[in-house]
């Protein structure tokens, strides 16, 4: 079984981390998130893609065998950079969630929520076009912040969830039955989306079907009884503690803080 | 009069640059955001003064014979290490905001809203008690993503002001009759602020007072007649220009990308 790489701008991917846990619970994990050049989300595709193969490359040098892009904004925005400078297998989060968009919907209309970059990049789009599915998206910059402010259940949340959503589903998502989380923030918020969103429409949680194509992929692997996890964090060690355990749904132990831009 | 290198994270610092287009309008500016890697507000101290000063570097290496850093966070949690790493003065945005704030108390109490890191640095706690007033300070996380956003007159934004505001006079800050903005993003929602906090407190700008506090100390150089204003971004020159004009009050023309990692 691999060694897998997960790779986030922060804490966000901890999400795709949980998800695989539940699928591949015996593996030895790496995660590095990339938190003292946090958010990627409202960046510029060459700066995206600078900073994810710096962070790759050393997930590659720890011993990673497989990489998980496991932020939306780095796989729409550096997924084929990122590919071309690794040299082990490197699964994206934008492909997993477009397909099983396309599997559950019926009038072949999807509608996609994600940060700032990865909506202006069009890859899920793209992606879903490439299933037959047509998809209406929108940048929904403030629900990162709103999640980490810790107001996963909260009524400003909710309003402004319902601002964002609403616009959606009245310029263009008219008819879509399924709603793709494009953000490893969104998870933590979905029974609020759940309540947000049009009553017919489907969720589909990228970190989920990531997960499984991920166990899909290595499924004629021999498993390990244990599994270890070891994260990397370019800022504060104590930060990732508190935060990310809200992400993984669990206390994280090992943590080592590392300087990238050396 | 001395070329003058203002440094911020970002957009913000442009709060104070508009303040000092006004009060010294004949002087060669420099303008630094670090647009790559903001914003510095959820950020350690460690990783701020490191991204500071190579930021600061460059302002010198471009010709800047006086620094003003125009962020609150990068003030608060660096200045010594930026001064130390400097060879010309360098002027903060805490101490004129928080000596300003003791001109206009009556009460000897001010309440001061910043971003997290700013906070957790107490900076203008300490600041405000070497001119004998006491600080209620409060972390305000959500207001420059709502800035941000562009919801400067929204009822979402006013109602998480009173979120923060009231909960802040509620526990401590009961007496206080100043109001200190402790960070650039929040003059764009002085307006809201004002309907906001109770009606006796004062608002004071640290941009403002900053702007002064250079005026105050280049006055007895000779002025030029027109100034010139050059910009230097780390991530997209466009998204600088739409962001930037609007912190500014002004297009922006001359903005230069750089790559402050090499």
């Amino acid at each position: 079984m691999p060694t897998i790489g997960v790779f986030d701008s922060g804490f966000g991917g901890l999400t795709v981390l949980r998800e695989l846990l539940k699928v591949l619970p015996g593996v030895d994990y790496l995660y590095f998130g990339d938190t003292a050049r946090l958010p990627y989300g409202s960046k510029s595709a060459h700066t995206v893609a600078k900073y994810a193969i710096s962070s790759t490359h050393f997930l590659e040098q720890q011993g990673a065998e497989m990489l998980v892009i496991a932020c939306n904004t780095a796989t729409a925005l550096a997924l084929d950079d990122i590919r071309a400078a690794s040299s082990v297998p490197v699964i994206g989060v934008v492909e997993p969630g477009a397909k099983r968009a396309a599997e559950l919907s019926k009038t072949g209309k999807a509608a996609v929520i994600a940060t700032e970059a990865t909506i202006a990049s069009h890859a899920y789009q793209k992606a879903l076009a490439q299933h037959g599915i047509q998809a209406t998206e929108k940048a929904c910059p403030l629900l990162v912040p709103l999640v980490e402010e810790g107001w996963v259940e909260h009524p400003v949340t909710e309003q402004v969830a319902h601002i964002y959503i609403d616009e959606m589903f009245r310029n263009g998502g008219q008819g879509a039955d399924v709603l793709v989380l494009g953000c490893t923030h969104y998870p933590l918020i979905r029974p609020l989306l759940r309540r947000v969103a049009p009553p017919q429409v489907q969720i589909v949680d990228s970190a989920e079907s990531t997960a499984n194509q991920v166990a899909q992929q290595v499924k004629n692997c021999a498993t390990a009884k244990t599994g270890t996890l070891r994260c990397y964090a370019t800022d504060s060690v104590e930060k990732f503690r508190r935060l990310g355990s809200r992400f993984l749904g669990r206390e994280i132990e090992n943590i080592e803080l590392i300087d990238i831009e050396k």
